[in-house]
């Protein structure tokens, strides 16, 4: 539940830097009998893969995991489920010059002052590549879900200015992929792509907004008052790389309305207990109520910028830092599947939880 | 982590119902040694207790907290602390017709859901009365965190369309306390004081944003990957009732700011590695970098109104209901310690954890 | 699962000094739904309480158990489970000649070494008074697993040098309660409750072996590698005040006995997988396996006797101390139902976990 | 703490079956800035390895530990350590009659009945084949713990009917690994390797004790009241394949002695507090006095017998099992490192653990 351990039934726990040998992880609790899509995991990290559009990093990586233990004949057995990612095209030599500097709005220098020592290739520890393995152990955790009928769509709702207007209920969420933004508004994601590309021409980042959808969540998952299921979401999200808000149902908006306008009411839909509205997004009390479950979580932009800036080196020695290296201007479109893993696996690991409130 | 315990080395396990007997807990991990300061514990009680102004709730509590363990002549041994607060000025009756009948936007169907069976009255567990055991641990904290030159504060900075214009660092965060909104700059605190009262008249709620920073904050606090210092401040923050929404440094806002444009620059300040800037809001890669720590929390209205509304009950029948009883129609001002308590709790506890970091 | 929190999903977090206001804990995860039988409660509770008999301490304490949260209607709410024991008849000033001096096999020495501070009457926290909770939350474990027909019996198996010689599959279990010392042969039983008569005579104390018998235990509980049923029970057995050891099915005994003579053979039993031996003890490759499940508990002598024994005070002063106050001659009778409760936390415990193998 | 994960601050999350591709797991929340040394690591590993004498399994595994992420330079960065050992010399095939037929006192039936499914080669994830996992991050812990000055031994001090009689202080612990047995008096370690050898053609196999004595662990280890240091260590070790016992200090031995017996009298040497004996085993109250901590761990007879033996299949039809492969005739020379692993493990994350006792 913190370091590198997340969950509390169903358990990710990881390891690996960008430039060691591997990213990779232990699954434990995962439910023993689970058939293993091997082409739906790999669809998911091809989803995250750096390279795969004009608007994400140049880098080439295969990222194909390999699974160690815990599958027998194609099935999930119950035992843990080790998984390694190896690191194979990884260019070290790309940040000689950074071993003693500090980069600026990175890890580089609270890592340091923690630890007293940092593997600084690549970001080591603190590189998004870390989210590999969140990637393998949420699309393990979606095969399970998928079983129970739960769905979960994640998509880019703003980048720099360009903002998603309507409500995602008012979109085909079923054509996030057919852009490289991953935005369900397919001439709004040309336009984004378009600025992107620009941003990256300067050299420059730019962050933004994912949305996430969860359909067919049943009733009851949340462990009140501290495990309450969107605190439970909102410490997945913040822990993702980049991350620095994030809001459910009506979030910081709406603030003008009042109470009166913003409770969902209660009515009977043909013997059954219904909602007019899904202000609460999907959660009451802490606990799923049956709704659409929906969030948003902000993404700053990437430090990473390919210009001048001055910084320190760990002696407090000022310099002129210029990266190298093949980044991302916008992290938002290869986010999507790892926003989407998160939620899964927090979603299945509640769905455990609530499995034992009663005898 | 989960259910009724907050914290990993220093933990909080609260219990108690809106009308039962008590709300109180076992704080365990605190360290030994400390002088517990009464006083300071009754005050911070005093601040989250209803009935403290025109705009609160009319309900008069003592809400004074009987400490049961764990403290010896005045000084912490190290030992589990109980304590309880005892429940005094239950008007069990004004819920007598919401016993089977859903509130809108309450947690009162999903508990029934969940568990089966519900104490309905004052809300039973899902009452914000819960949040008194995290005020009396939050000061436990705060004496801590004293002894280390740590100081945490929060405050209204926004009620509805009112909103506090300036960054934190323009305001005196002293004079909070000199109203009864807890808003640093005076005139906007008289105003949404006015407004707070107005939608009371109305039986009307509304909602809001608090602030908080955390000052002298020493540099490598936070747990990569999984237990970043603002996922666990996110968590905390996203486990107090009616909360939608968590952002530090710039959050959500500042999307059309480029990378180049929110990075924080280091310098050397006559010898030291300083930052001009603060925008990524005294954290990265998920540890503390010794700047100040600030973050924004999203409230939204009291989900009670002194209304007619329509819902069902238990069986699906659809009635109306008009809520009795004694509400806020704001929850902010009383929100403000709870807001301090639960970021003094997660501070201490990820000391504790950072001390653990070297041999 | 340290410091003052016992178990996974079914947890006890308990608080409370010999010599304090109140012994008491909080019960989370208790499942919703059950009905509490506090008739039952009480009698285990009287079944731990001092002054039962002439071979226990001669202190009177009521210990009834005030429950303060978590119980609606009677029925468990799925909610944290508060309650308090009262502390009523301590005389601290029995314990003044104690407030600097390390009596010795205590954990005076070792509190103090670690906490820096220490409540020194009655021996504070290191008191087997902290058993109380242990007792209260055992017994609401034993009413959930009634209802799955698991049943937990402990009994006196060895005081000095009076030893139960046969297997428990050749006494009633049923007839402990008949004797003081809660040993299932009568005669053996009246021999050491006069054992037990005479050595408290001598103001002097005895150890022995409390052996325990857990039936109707379904198939499947424990969760490999490191919660191996009979790891989580060994842990909550030494958990215990006094205990020295834990062993189960051969144990430490048939050391001599070769594989082929301790393996317990499989054969088909009108249709039914069976088993013709349990030398195991009802636990293989750390999860039960259906049938009984039984260990043994070894128990020091109690450290305080009332002679003089020469020691040393806080500053390493050597002085004589003799003890004052009142105390058990031997731990065993009152210690018989601390096991139970112990086995019943870890049975339930392992229970719901067991619940969230599968989907 | 329970599944795959052992401990709280330093923990390992442990993966791999017997026959699958590799042991492994990761280490989490190790000191950061530890020098780590290689062949140390490996030389433990060796230990533990099969094939290194005649009274070992004729299995022939190189057992070398790969290193994937968190050390830098030969150094500790603070960030999980992820690692495996390969599988390289299965002989899958051995256990081809074993798939559906369960092996008496085996994990088969119950893994099968608690999972549904089960990797019956080898033993799969129940096969001792995991303590490889335990070795080498015990050997990681005794790397932080040699800087503390802290030593744990282990040796075997019974086989069968041959018993180690004095106590571990008559014995120089330092030629231990002078023969196969790993114990230290010479002459029986001969006898206890002449019987093993005996027993092994036979086809039988033979249990027996392990003994350990940590040396210079600090005063203060121990998180009373569930987290006492015995009840961890007993926890580690019962997790331990085989184990049925776990005795510390005067353990299960020496009822017949009284209280006045029993105790440990302080006096004051030289002016520190001292101890003139050590029946406790360096723990009171669940905390370590300074002392020498020692304790036994009781292993049964591998269930693997070189014999025919009656049985049953999956759906209980009776048959007749005959073993194939390569077993261990007495698991006790082997189980030595691993009960100092867990042991070294145990106390470098109580050390950690009581770090955080004051601020």
């Amino acid at each position: 539940m913190y370091n590198n351990t997340f969950g509390n039934l169903f358990r990710l726990t990881s390891f690996g830097e960008s430039h060691g040998k591997a990213i990779g992880g232990v699954i434990d609790g995962f439910p023993a009998g689970i058939v293993i899509d091997m082409d739906f995991i790999q669809q998911e990290l091809n989803r995250r893969r750096p390279g795969q559009s004009a608007i994400t990093t140049a880098r080439k990586e295969a990222d194909e995991v390999e699974f160690l233990s815990g599958i027998y004949e194609g099935v999930s057995t119950g035992c843990p489920i080790g998984f390694a990612v190896w690191n194979t095209n990884q260019h070290s030599n790309d940040y000689d010059n950074m071993k003693d500097v500090y980069r600026p709005s990175h890890a580089d220098y609270t890592y340091t002052e923690k630890y007293g020592i940092r593997d600084h290739r690549g970001g080591g520890r603190s590189s998004a590549r870390e989210t590999i393995a969140r990637v393998v152990a949420g699309a393990l955790a979606k095969l399970a879900l998928r079983q129970l009928g739960i769905q979960i769509t994640a998509f880019t709702s703003q980048v720099g200015p360009y903002i998603l207007e309507k409500d995602y209920t008012q979109y085909d969420l079923t054509r996030i992929e057919e852009n490289s933004v991953r935005c369900p508004d397919q001439e709004l994601a040309a336009k984004m792509a378009d600025y992107i590309y620009k941003i990256k021409g300067e050299g420059n980042t730019i962050g933004g907004v994912i949305s996430c959808v969860i359909k067919g969540c049943p009733i009851g998952l949340g462990q009140p008052v501290f495990g309450k299921l969107h605190a439970a979401l909102g410490n997945a999200m913040l822990s993702i790389n980049a991350v620095k808000g994030f809001e459910y149902g009506q979030g910081f908006g709406s603030m003008e309305q009042k109470g009166s306008e913003q409770n969902d009411i209660f009515y009977n839909e043909n013997g059954k207990i219904a909602l007019r509205t899904n202000r609460s997004g999907g959660i009451q009390g802490g606990i799923s109520n049956g709704e659409d479950i929906y969030f948003r979580v902000a993404f700053k932009p990437v430090a990473t910028v390919l210009m001048e800036q001055p910084t320190v080196d760990r002696l407090g020695n000022e310099t002129i830092l210029k990266a190298r290296g093949r980044h991302d201007p916008c992290v938002l479109p290869r986010a999507v599947p790892i926003v989407e893993a998160m939620a899964a696996m927090t979603i299945l690991d509640y769905y455990l939880l609530n499995k034992t409130t009663r005898l």
